[in-house]
């Protein structure tokens, strides 16, 4: 199968472009499969943002999301891909994604990206 | 069907305009169409303000809220407007307004604006 | 049926004004009447307060409230009259009233005042 | 029965005092008696502390709270007391006891006490 | 049974150094047995970080953790040098444990400890 | 204050009197007054019947029960005469009334009465 | 807008004829009108049946019941007609839908109608 | 201490003795002493019964069960001994007694006894 | 991809063949494709068995499950035949699957298919 | 480690034999090693009962239990050895065990035995 391409994400003019607001999306239908042994992962994934000029289409997200279906995919490195796709492709002035996987082996696990980056925990802001 | 308007909504005074204080509404019987497939969408609003000179009266909320029910509207639009007719009616010192739709394609969205808008997450207040 | 009064509410000293601490007081059973139709409302008061010389004794604030039994109330009005009243007889620091009303027309309202009044969200503090 | 002691109280050395960490403490067993009425009251205790040379030991805590079971104790002088007994004890870099009692004549109350106390709600820090 | 060693612990090269995100891991199968009684305990451990260079893997970290199961330990000394193995072997930026342990005695306790150590309440930032 | 009357239930045609069907109807907004103290009770109804001829209105059944707030009335007592005025009016093939009051002293209680009555647990049907 | 019809109801062969199975289907997006006031109506329906030759189609279903926004219906008879519908297009083995509407007035109601109708309770089956 | 005695416990006359009916009283506030070790236990009562010409009064059940708060009492035995005492007081037609203890070691238990017997589970009826 | 296939599923002897008990089995990660769409469905199964000579393995069911990921089922027909699989292999005293589908355009449904087949409700046992 | 053995388990005499009564006791903190991989398992054990003349003592029984800790153990075979140990030493009128394992590869199981072994569902009682 081939590598998931952020091509397929569309976008609609952001309707209010004039007023910092706030969209959160959740997607709990997300499944890719782990690259050291093949079996299936699932996961939720959550998208909080703040438009600019763009907003994200639902039907093409969902679209894109299906194409980790069968595609091998460590935590950590795909929730920051996936990041970095819907910011390149909405250029939001604030976006963040938190993927809350099932666990495995008694441990579960979720990580959280946001852009831009937040300062450390205890940092001067 | 005729447009949604905001001539509707009734107001009486704020029976202590000397002091900040919060009001919240939910109402959790919103319903309206998707304007592409013409397919009802169901959602839960929240009105968070404080009243300046006025505040809005219920019932008249209700019947304001209903005239969506046979109306095409987008999520982050229809969201945004009906904050706008709020906000030109109350005049109110800080309204906050959250939609919670019920999913669609496994996929679920919640749109929350303010007025004033809000900073962006780590900008200096 | 007359007015409800501040009269009926008793205060004991408080053990310990030496320290800022809190109480918190939930009154599940509130009841009043609406003045425009005579059918009864009902609600949930949550009473929060850093005392200074006194505070107010529970049997006295369950009787104080049961005076609104059979008295026309508007949420906003009334809401913001019990807090006066609890200020005027405790003189406390700093106090709140959430005054959480159950449904009516399928809509849910919560009242929330504060003493001395918060500042408006976003401004300087 | 004699007065509540915090002899009871016993202490042992804190294995980590370079660092400031938090420790959470639920007692949801704790009764004592209406001074009032003699009716048995009964709530839930949380004490939460970070520990600067001592940290209190668990047995010896629930034997100092059963001292309470036939003692006549007011919510908020109790409350207090018990905060003044645990800092004297473990001279904590800070403490923080919350006292949740069930309901009587509908109506619940929450004591939170803190030491060193907190600042009032819109003071500077 | 030997002492438990952070030299099990494996880590991989952080995917997205360049960026502050936060990875949180939930372990509800920890087990170690009391010091004093030689009785079972149970808690769950929250692990959080911000990685720099390196993440822990999590097959790894279980059978650290597994370690603890015939191994005496108190709760408090226990989390904090569990924080300082992942610490020492993983370098993040930041991270918090959490460990939520059973009720023994009708008392149930959590202990939270955090790299580099949070200020006290009420402390300049 | 004059006796509750079955004579405010209004009734309409069954539109489906050839079959058994089963109607459940909540009402958690009873109040009555305790004859021994003078103070309010609260408690949440819920009817469940078969109907034969007639069902009972909605808004008759709220103000008959809205005739209670200020009447005094024991809990097995009230119990078992709602019942009899419901069956009364509506002549039902099976009715139960179940009656969940708010805590008194620490002890809630429910009253289920049933029409015609059912058998005791353990004998031959 | 014209009466709701059965005709838009669509159905399959049963796959598996030879056995009685369960099939539930929840919709709890129904929304109708009262005929007294003209307010909007909302219910989650549940529809369990075993099929004899023919299932209902799912998108068939959704657009049946979506003739009901606009149509005034009271509970009783609206709960018996659809389940008349449904028997009449799917000639099942066995039939239940349960029509669970939001409060109106502080009271909520349900209704549930069987086919065949079921026996009525402490009688002989 | 002296022993417990059904002595305190107070009856009314069933208002409705011609009806087979339930009560169903919760008391979440029982406790009492462990006879081995003298720590306290802490228990929910539920008391279900079909009155026949007693009904027990509600403040007096209270006041006899609060005769346990320094009695030493196994699990099983008090609770047969309760029931005994109510049924010997009430003379129900039929009655349960549910005690449902907080845990102690990581276990927690209920007992569950009954009045008549009920049959062994699979036995005739 | 070829037919999910029954020679996937291992058995292992029964310990205990000599008594009937029960087995339930709940798999939250099942999905498969629509065959009308494409698009992916996602379940919950939930098998419950008394095995006869022969157990299911869980590793062996999770691999045989997995064989749906990319393979076109509806609802109705995978149920069944997912039960015809598991009682050709292992041969149960008795088996009931209950398959538990995420909602699509608002509408969720669940398939409870048993072997040996139910009675209808309400015929004679 | 030596085979878990039930002579550790203690009785005492049922208070009230006479009596049909039942006693629940849950126990969460079960722990064995799976055989196949070495690894920890978990799970809830619930043990009911009426017994005859003697009732298991609940301290013995978590040492009984304990035993398991380093233990291998089939869920089926364990499930039905530890209802066999628990009928052996108290020779109850009748017992039943849950035991409820944790999630493994996103599957988790939960096995029913009882004592005397009930009847298929379907057969003729
Ligand atoms: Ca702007
Ligand atoms: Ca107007
Ligand atoms: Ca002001
Ligand atoms: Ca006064
Ligand atoms: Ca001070
Ligand atoms: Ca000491
Ligand atoms: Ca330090
Ligand atoms: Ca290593
Ligand atoms: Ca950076
Ligand atoms: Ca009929
Ligand atoms: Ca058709
Ligand atoms: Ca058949
Ligand atoms: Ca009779
Ligand atoms: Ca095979
Ligand atoms: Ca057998
Ligand atoms: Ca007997």
């Amino acid at each position: 199968m081939s590598e998931p391409s952020r091509d397929i994400l569309e976008v609609f003019d952001n309707p209010h472009p004039d007023r910092n607001y706030r969209i959160d999306t959740v997607c709990p239908e997300f499944t890719s499969l782990c690259p050291k042994t093949g079996q299936p992962d699932f996961g939720t994934l959550t998208i909080s943002y703040i438009p600019d000029q763009h907003c994200f289409e639902l039907k093409s997200l969902k679209l894109y999301l299906q194409q980790f279906r069968n595609h091998g995919a460590f935590y950590e490195r795909v929730t920051n891909d996936i990041l970095n796709d819907l910011v390149a492709v909405t250029q939001p002035r604030w976006m963040k994604l938190t993927a809350d996987f099932t666990p495995r082996g008694g441990i579960r696990t979720t990580v959280e990206v946001e852009h831009p980056e937040p300062a450390l925990p205890g940092s001067d802001r």
